[in-house]
């Protein structure tokens, strides 16, 4: 039988997944159509308005990546010729952008630098100057390329005073820090599993208020997209249980554990163990002298963009984690290549000895070469 | 912990899954670009080939199920206004259809009765009666919603001939009988991993000829999906490695693993092994006075659709398999509602033991209720 080294995944993702999320992958099948299975997607559904923190019926785990989560929502919402505005403040952004494209909408974009938040005043400036009636505002809320913690509340106000709908990119955010869906005013929402879920990557978390289930419900066009069609997939994780496509069984159940992995911990524990690691791994890279690319107000805990000094080659120190400690790092994406690492502390990685290990091996290979 | 009941998977599938990709799909994960897994990613594309039987480069598997591997192959070979010629026979043939119009093709449907197959005459006719030049000609090899084991080769050359790329669904086929991409010609091939792969469902195998890769290359329009964009995808499964989405890790485990199983016994084996058993299963439900709806000539060993005798409640008898014997088979789908049972002997699932346990307990309950 084939190996593969033993990590400790401290990446933009995936996480080091939970060793009862293992387990449950081993299970044997069942159908997907079998009573048991359809008892477990509705204990998924429950689980992940929890996490989500709403209350929308139309919750569900697609199965596809969080990109597909990311294409589920915009390929329902938007119809061609739809004004869509979009907060590009990093790679995620820029793809939402590229998929809301695709979908035939009039892509309006909010800039930011990476490493910067969106300012609401320029959503706001962007929602008074567009021709005509907007038909959603996007923003990521952890923004995976830069480490960019995106406040939400102020943002989604204005979007509903312009009648817009909110969608909120919760890729990295979901079950990491608190993504509060209902209270946020959020009208569509998607994630990932292989962030702070511990699960592997595989499906894609999304919830739909009711107003966005009306947007979906009212179209003029049919929607593009077979696969990720939600007027089909939700009689299938509805009542109805009519059948769409073949549920990936073995995820469904790992994400089952890893929710209630979750809220076995609280999931006020969850965040609070979040926020003290990562604040303690950033404290610890400033006290080795290195500079954190993004402003204090705006760090995310589970994910900490720290910038390269000069003269050391970033790809060799991440070579070197991944073969002398087993540590995987990430390097930077886009503007952000060649400037900084990337720290995961997502899920089952967040653990204080993984802030020690990584600390003190950077430490190590930073007196080496400098 | 949770825990769901131990099922005898002999549907359409899922089919049960083997045991050492179960045993695969819990280990611990190595990163999306880590070496080892990008080796792995090699490895599955290797030995994919191996059981399509082709030299496809573009060969890989996509982050969905199989109906994801169908999106794939139509929107990235179709463009709006393209000619489709499409056999209509069964749910999935119907399924190809919608999928195509939604990636804005004019469809051309050719259809046959739902238990026979496509015949290669009424494509040709197809062809010649369309309006002008004719993108692609689809047909599913293995309908798993009937049973029928649609001949390829005549239809194939027929496409060529006519200037069109030749679409095959493999779903339920791949793994179970030969499918020889390269030798019938195929241009696009889907396939999923539920059925006769013994693998969890949540991958879509694919592959692509060279001729279907310059159709893809020379697009007048942008692929309508972002997730299914093979322009991009391919060069995270080729030599530049660019990140696209993150892959579904322990899934490509899984694959791998299951791959490995079939080459390990060997395909020819493999395929008799099917052949032998679908046989004996079908002689046997014929001993018992059953009717198969599939003319014997045009019967997949894998997927046995036999008819409900009158009088039956064929809802009852399946619900009876599963809570006392713990077998579970499907249902009859679109016109076939009602009037059929399918039954799989798929992969792992197709065993001598298997064969025996489902025909001894169908006897009995037939017996109670005649």
């Amino acid at each position: 039988m084939w190996q593969v080294p033993t990590r400790v995944l401290m990446g933009p993702g995936p996480s080091d997944v939970h060793p009862r999320v293992l387990k449950a992958l081993s299970t044997p099948l069942v159908g997907h159509l079998d009573p048991a299975f359809l008892a477990l997607m509705n204990e998924v559904r429950d689980l992940l308005k929890q996490v989500f923190g709403t209350k929308n019926e139309l919750t569900l785990a697609m199965s596809g990546t969080g990109s597909a989560g990311m294409e589920t929502v915009f390929v329902n919402l938007i119809e061609p010729g739809d004004r869509v505005v979009i907060g590009v403040n990093g790679l995620f952004g820029q793809r939402m952008a590229d998929v809301a494209s695709r979908c035939g909408a009039e892509v309006i974009p909010v800039t930011a630098p990476w490493g910067e938040p969106i300012a609401p005043e320029a959503v706001e400036k962007a929602l008074k100057q567009a021709d005509g009636p907007v038909k959603a505002v996007a923003v990521v809320h952890a923004e995976t390329s830069t480490g960019v913690w995106q406040p939400l509340a102020d943002i989604g106000r204005l979007a509903h005073a312009h009648g817009a709908l909110f969608i909120v990119d919760a890729v990295t955010s979901l079950g990491g820090v608190p993504v509060e869906v209902d209270k946020n005013g959020i009208d569509a929402c998607y994630s990932g599993t292989q962030k702070c879920l511990s699960v592997p990557p595989g499906l894609a978390p999304v919830t739909f208020s009711p107003r966005a289930q009306e947007a979906i419900r009212t179209r003029k066009t049919k929607i593009q997209s077979w696969y990720f069609d939600l007027s089909m997939i939700q009689q299938y994780w509805g009542e109805e249980r009519f059948y769409h496509h073949t549920a990936p069984i073995s995820m469904i159940y790992a994400l089952r554990e890893g929710l209630q992995v979750l809220v076995d911990e609280g999931l006020e524990n969850v965040y609070r163990r979040h926020l003290e690691l990562g604040r303690r791994l950033q404290a610890a890279l400033e006290d080795m002298g290195l500079v954190l690319h993004v402003a204090e107000a705006y760090r995310l805990p589970q994910l900490t963009t720290v910038r390269v000094p000069e003269g050391v080659d970033e790809a060799a120190i991440r070579r070197r984690l991944l073969e002398e400690f087993g540590i995987e790092i990430g390097g930077g994406l886009g503007e952000l290549k060649g400037k900084v690492w990337r720290v995961g502390l997502m899920g089952y990685s967040c653990q204080m000895k993984n802030v020690v290990l990584f600390t003190s091996a950077l430490r190590q290979l930073l007196a080496e070469v400098r």
